[in-house]
């Protein structure tokens, strides 16, 4: 018992130094032919060239002899017909090529453009990070949309050891607009055969990815396989896994023409600088101008073109083991690859369908989809342990800052939440802003998973544009996603925009979440209010008259009062003119807003005085004000140390009447709070005395900074302060 | 430019395989000689035996002369100084064993115990699975807690290709009992020691872990490092990285006896087979009882015993490369280990400090951790294409049901749901079952994280045992914890049992939740409640006397029905009494439950009555009516086919009629609704005429059901759904 390892250790180790032998002097091939010489290989005659055997079934490709694959590289799982005659079907697959040095900095090309596939290029970027051991550069070729997704997602995001450049679709479009296209990704999918000149001159290597695939595997292991390149090529392709290009999946299909079942574009390895000492340009031109001729358009985009330019000129191509692209698009072979490979690295859903392609193991493909779809994506700020990169912008200053705080403190929550950078992704969903009218207000809210419901009574009772800051984990910004998909009344809608906030922290950064919807609005006015309240039906049509009628364009600083009242019962006929209001106040039905609870947050509106206002009015601040307003969009932002519950919105106000915004209340405008179980952070606030604390703690310093920034006219606010009272 | 990539690669694999050679040829020592002979170096003279060079600072172990390692083997940067004098330090590493086959099962144990324990199990346990490719084989010993939970999980996970055994801790325990140690991890540590015995005979191999390790690599390649093992080496184990066994730590610190800084036992590679053919239980007892004269106790547990048998039997160890055990403990040295390492295998949190250790690149281990912990399980329910192992148990049953439901038929995402298996983790927190006793009262109640807040005020008003079912995502769970752990009034509970039950699907499974926390209720009877009422504090108290009063043991079949009613403002004063109820009543401040929306939900409870019994009166069921009720333990289960929102529990009190419960009203017993805003599940049951007609569809069916189980007694309910009514 004690001597059975050994033997069977040493004949597996003879085995594979017999095959590293072979496989090392002679050329890499890994043929299992122990002997021959590597030249006279090359150039393959007759047999060894897939054009001249027309009408095969299942062409295996190797152009020019070169490894194609290791592991289950061949696609299909019938032992193949090696185009040279040898039977490989007994050998034993090479190790995989060394993995590149320890700190190499690979480069990634990805075409991007709207809201929808920014989404998408998350996910896969994603994953791409997870498994990543290496620094990465990132070129991005985006439209204006996915630029400024991206530009804002990354810089929040601060993952180490990630470079990102941008490249601009728009300027790139001349160069392939000219090519009738049928294919569902436009001239974007078209971009990637320009990448060669797109990209920077001295870029020699970059691996280019569609936005569906998603990676099971370290990127690192697919840059090794540039290391099978012969001296001429250029590109490493997966085979394709659809009999799409042998033109028999229907009558009258007639594909662009492709070496056997061509190649899939998904996922290449691209040697720029060979590709632009070939005059790459002028080849896929030459070609792509000479098939239109008889080809009406291209069906798969720059795959129809890459396999046009490859069957003419195939020393081009290095194909690579079938399980860096597994494809699940609708008729995939792609099962002959994954039951017999050791391992899944890149999968591929490049059926139109995405992940609702049938297919009996898309479950578990779904699944691995899922697991980066749902990744917190704050996770993946993993340092890259002996790496020396630059940290990202702003993250050294962020990780002083956080150094400097002191655990033992009591508000220590608080100062570490006021610092965390939340991912911040922006027009999550499709977003067409409103065209430009000088008196357009945009509403601006924030809300969390909690309170998703209000969302489609909120789109009934404001037709005007919204911008909406949504406090969300990865996980729930796909209930989101599915949420709005379900809803009729949401997905009609084209002028919300949905702010996607990552979750990180303990507490709700309130003001942190309006600071970006507020950021995010286009219209000259914005209406800043609540989740949970529903404005007047005919507020956004009046706010907009008002402020025409006030003369607010630049000739008066003011900010326009929304009164704010409340109702107990979830189910309420809601008032359809303030004279209906007034009936269901004093009916009892209805309160001004926590009228209860807390009147002075309201009082200095002055009901009394609404009830008979004919015209708008002036009021005076007073303290714990903190009605909602209608200000232009270039109002100050709110103090961002406010997390949590309390204060938030008070200091705000202060901020505006320290600024002296005038308080005009309308006579017209009112809005009403539903109710709603006690938020997880109220409820803290009720119950905890630390946190009331400090809560007080942060006026305070809010009150340093007031009097430090407007000197002696802070006085009052200050004074109010000393009044006891508990914070709003 | 075309040419540079080739020599390049001839000259690393000229490199790689001269390297290879001398790895396979001369004994597999990664030494970077290129000759001399195996034999001559066993047995090592002199400098190459560590116990002869006693106080070296940085001892190297390799005892006998076998790779110790691979890549960043060695744990110090520095340059190992090789016991046998050859200089390393310019050495590449020999590539890691070829992976095991395709489909090998692997065997893993773990020893675990206790409601903390068997949490971090189950994140090691998705990191595992998370990365495997091959099918597992768990070996779980346990104690009776970490069994019942372990159990429940595994079963209702459904992984594919992973098989459980378990092993009663219990048993084992007189094994090592009699060893004085003061490791946090109690007797369960020293277990470890027990597995060549306690695991079955013909198990060779296995890799025991302990639970506070998380894998960020496939498992496969550890296992793979068996290959490594000389004939006699049994026990594989990466060095110690901390200075602890040097026993210079601080001042009278006196370690047990360790090659150096001995060995970590976090992760050991067994071979049990050799370790039960070299009398391994008689060695450690030997040594143990040996030290033990002179040392007062082991102070980690397994790992001192561990170390001082290789002390002793330096010829058992195979050391493993560092990066498979990368100990993150308090005075940590790993940073020498993970900076040169190509790649971080597995994490290892031996402070007891767990994730709170302070070190300057925690945060990005803790990522990793967090990843796991936080990870969706549900997705690990991912095949092993190509590799055939039976299905998990009712997994083809399932997969059966599913595949017969159509896509097409409107209510399909009803059916999906009621079909769904939901992973559980019962007892999800530390609970202590209540002492028996013959009247006892468990609270029934589910809930999901918006309704968290209810928690606390229902541990004011119920002061009894608790079984809760909650309805989270695995990262729901994490923030759940942390919310236990930050009240002092829920933390300070130990008779509240938190299941959880882990979200999949869209609809709410309300009646499957409710049958888990019914079925973990422990005493004789349950009083099923819903999240959003808070009991009268007298409640509990009542109850009991109640079912004492009323002989329900054995002699009456009862409901007893407590009262409902409900607030609408969210701060009120909760009456303390039946008379102050009344008073609130009939001020307004309270109303009977559901007084404006569904009166017929509750109106056979007879409220009028109610105010002036002074003892329990039967009532009689009427359409429509649910109350909440105490029953025996062993009451019918919930209809698990409702979901979502409408008539869960209608059905369950028609199943008690149908099974002839008494509906007996107790005269001073009430419970009170709080307000909040209306659920997802509710909203679109209102919003959505296809949710309507699907909880309609739903009901025919269990009357359709209730007919051909009860016969004509199950006419009455029938003729009542026949009067329109909409659902409740």
């Amino acid at each position: 018992m004690l001597l059975r390892g050994r033997p069977r250790t040493l004949g597996a180790a003879a085995l594979l130094l017999l095959l590293l032998i072979g496989f090392f002097l002679f050329g890499g091939d890994p043929d299992c032919e122990l002997g021959g010489e590597r030249e006279a290989r090359r150039g393959g005659g007759g047999g060894g060239d897939p054009r001249s055997v027309p009408g095969s079934p299942t062409p295996r490709v190797p152009p020019d002899g070169r490894p194609r694959s290791q592991g289950a590289a061949t696609f299909d799982g019938d032992p193949p017909a090696d185009p040279r005659g040898h039977n490989r079907s007994d050998c034993i697959p090479p190790p995989p090529p060394p993995p590149p040095p320890k700190c190499e900095l690979l480069q990634v090309a990805i075409v991007c453009a709207g809201h929808n596939s920014s989404r998408d290029v998350i996910t896969l970027v994603k994953s791409l990070l997870f498994y990543r051991k290496n620094p990465l550069h990132l070129h991005l070729v985006t439209d204006a949309v996915a630029r400024n997704i991206l530009e804002t997602l990354f810089h929040t995001w601060m993952v180490p050891a990630v470079q990102i450049s941008f490249y601009n679709a728009d300027e790139l479009k001349p160069q392939v607009s000219w090519i009738p296209n049928k294919h569902y990704s436009g001239l974007y999918g078209l971009m990637k055969l320009v990448l060669p000149s797109a990209l920077p001159p001295d870029l020699a290597r970059v691996i280019v990815l569609d936005t569906d695939v998603t990676f099971a595997s370290n990127i690192a292991e697919l840059w090794a396989l540039f290391a099978h390149f012969s001296d001429k090529q250029a590109i490493g392709l997966v085979e394709n896994q659809s009999d799409w290009y042998l033109g028999n999946l229907w009558r009258n299909h007639r594909p662009w023409p492709a070496l056997g079942r061509g190649f899939n574009t998904g996922v290449i390895l691209l040697r720029l600088d060979r590709l632009r000492q070939a005059g790459w340009e002028h080849m896929w031109k030459l070609t792509a101008t000479r098939e239109l001729l008889t080809l009406p358009a291209t069906s798969l985009a720059d795959q129809d073109i890459f396999n046009a330019v490859i069957k003419e000129h195939p020393w081009l191509v290095q194909p690579l083991p079938c399980m860096w692209n597994v494809q699940l698009s609708d008729h995939t072979l792609a099962e002959r690859c994954y039951s017999e490979a050791p391992d899944l690295k890149v999968i591929h859903w490049n059926s139109p369908k995405k992940l609702r392609v049938k297919n009996k193991h898309v479950e578990s493909f779904r699944n691995l989809y899922l697991t980066f779809l749902e990744y917190d994506g704050n996770l993946l700020r993993r340092e890259l342990f002996g790496c020396p990169c630059p940290p990202p912008p702003g993250a050294e200053q962020l990780q002083q800052a956080l150094a400097q705080l002191e655990e033992q403190d009591a508000c220590f929550e608080f100062r570490q939440q006021q610092l965390t950078v939340h991912r911040v992704h922006i027009t999550f969903l499709p977003h067409k802003p409103p065209p430009p009218q000088p008196h357009d207000v945009t509403l601006v809210a924030q809300l969390s998973m909690e309170r998703l419901q209000m969302l489609e009574a909120l789109c009934r009772h404001w037709p005007g544009p919204m911008s909406l800051a949504l406090y969300l984990t990865d996980t729930e910004a796909q209930q989101f996603l599915r949420f709005v998909e379900t809803s009729a009344v949401l997905s009609a809608r084209q002028d919300v925009a949905y702010h996607v906030v990552y979750r990180e922290g303990s507490l709700y950064p309130i003001n942190q979440l309006r600071n970006v919807a507020l950021a995010q609005a286009l219209t000259p006015y914005v209406f800043l209010s609540d989740i949970d309240f529903l404005p007047a039906y005919s507020l956004y049509d009046y706010l907009r008259a008002s402020i025409e009628q006030l003369e607010l364009d630049g000739r008066r600083k003011a900010a326009l009062v929304v009164p704010a009242f409340e109702t107990l019962h979830y189910r309420f006929s809601f008032p359809s003119s303030k004279a209906e209001l007034l009936t269901l106040l004093d009916a009892g039905s209805l309160y001004t807003f926590r009228y209860h609870e807390w009147p002075q947050g309201h009082a200095p509106t002055d009901y009394a005085r609404w009830r008979e206002a004919q015209a708008p009015y002036r009021v005076q601040w007073a303290a714990d004000y903190e009605p909602y307003v209608v200000v232009p969009r270039d109002c100050p932002r709110y103090d961002p140390r406010f997390v949590g519950f309390g204060w938030n919105k008070v200091a705000h106000i202060i901020e505006l009447d320290a600024q002296e915004y005038e308080l005009l209340v309308l006579p017209e405008a009112f809005t009403i709070h539903l109710p709603h179980a006690p938020s997880l952070d109220i409820t803290r606030f009720r119950s905890n005395p630390t946190y009331r604390d400090c809560v007080r703690a942060l006026k305070d310093e809010f009150h340093q900074d007031l009097s430090r920034h407007y000197g002696a006219a802070a006085l009052k606010y200050l004074t109010a302060l000393q009044q006891p009272r508990g914070p709003a």
